[in-house]
């Protein structure tokens, strides 16, 4: 089949795509984002995004054919790009040439909380590095946590890099935006949830000691930098804690995430009999 | 106090503490590396790190003189700097102004083992991603680990990604490169220790069955993407694996390492009853 080529900078499709990668407030205004890299577009698909358009190199067709099968598949439109304008497109050095553009996903708006009862909850509130953020995402999935609602001023989970280090896991995760704590925790503790707040603090719980595997239980995790703000930190029920050898706050953001979603699932389940 | 200046970027000491950043091969040459920033300058003096001299801007000496204070009394010579050479001997975009040529640790050569018997182990292989490294470094010193083994083609540990990604715990890890993972293996199992070799297979243990509190353990952690080389896997005594909820592979190295280890030290003494 042949598809319609793009073969300037200054093509508007191409233009509006590019703002897509570049700019939150485009994402947000349009309720579309960029999806970048061959297995990551086919993720998209795959996962049941939807997909309006995809983009893609002469050379990339050839490389990466098996995964462009899928997401052509589930794209309305398609067009092959020359090299300069996946370079546009692109937020990496060496583009691999596939981009989809996909509608924003309806569980991203504010106040539409679809979550499971008594499945296990990760809060993340003013989490900054789109890094972070996809990686979090990516372990909470592998681990088996599958509903994570973000607080406050978190960084977008669809941005390049936040999609790129969530090895798609953005596109199944059950995750919700939620502009109050105070609603969020009152909605919780209603469903009979335990909360628990992270904290850097050796005074509170080691999250070893918590029984993960009786009830269910929100882990609220703040901030890399400043933890929780104390006011969404008063409003859970319980602190936890990871105890540490070494000198205080030596943990990243991301292993203290890995390690206090570890426990929540550990005990469960296919997670070994320890 | 008044320091000389360094005004030009063809400075002959200038130009070799940047090659120092830039490049493993001139630090291997030279036994030396170069550390960036004020925080992990003054932890490199507190931790003991031989400091052969300091660089600073006129900038970072204002604003950093609490940290500097340490750095200054632990080096033998000091240079104030033009920002043009902070930009030069710099691996930021913004660079703090705050520089150490430090010696080459002793411990990084190889063939010199200093290990404490019985205390935990963590031996890593072809570690490809200096910040992965970092992180490792970090999360180990956290969570107590503090013997490491690098086998293979790790990456440079004092490169300058990997030193700021560890925030210091390089300068503070029992650390040592070791050649041969069968010579390693051995020395491990002579001391008695139980040796087992982390890999993404369901058949494998699952960690949270294994009693890290009996005995002394060390797990072997391989290649980002390849995993342990099978050589090497096959030296181990065991077979240890994360179970995992969803597809398979989707933990990061540095994640998957952080549980490992949090696993490692979980039941001991201050980690918890749990």
């Amino acid at each position: 089949m042949e598809h319609p080529a793009i073969t300037s900078r200054k093509n508007p499709l191409a233009r509006a795509a590019a703002a897509l990668g570049s700019s939150a407030q485009a994402r947000r205004e349009q309720r579309r984002f960029l999806c970048e890299g061959a297995r990551l577009c086919e993720d998209a698909a795959l996962s049941g995004v939807e997909i309006e358009s995809c983009f893609f190199t002469a050379r990339a067709r050839r490389k990466y054919a098996a995964y462009l099968k899928s997401v052509l598949a589930a794209s309305p439109e398609a067009w092959q790009v020359e090299e300069p304008v996946a370079a546009l497109l692109s937020s990496t050095k060496t583009p691999q040439g596939v981009f989809c553009v996909c509608k924003w996903p309806h569980i991203l708006q504010e106040g539409v909380i679809g979550f499971a009862p008594r499945a296990a909850c990760l809060v993340l509130e003013d989490i900054q590095d789109p890094g972070n953020l996809g990686t979090i995402l990516r372990t909470a999935e592998a681990l088996g946590v599958r509903q994570v609602f973000l607080l406050g001023d978190c960084c977008d989970p669809l941005s390049p890099k936040a999609l790129r280090a969530s090895m798609g896991a953005v596109f199944r995760a059950g995750l919700a935006r939620e502009g109050s704590a105070a609603h969020l925790a009152g909605l919780l503790h209603s469903h009979g949830y335990e909360t628990h707040a992270a904290v850097p603090d050796p005074g509170a719980r080691p999250v070893a000691d918590i029984d993960f595997t009786k009830g269910c239980h929100a882990v609220f995790i703040g901030n890399e930098g400043n933890g929780l703000r104390p006011e969404t930190a008063a409003l859970c029920r319980g602190r936890v804690t990871i105890p540490m050898a070494g000198r205080a706050e030596s943990l990243n953001a991301a292993a203290a995430a890995t390690i206090l979603l570890w426990e929540m699932e550990r005990g469960k389940g296919a997670r070994g009999s320890g």
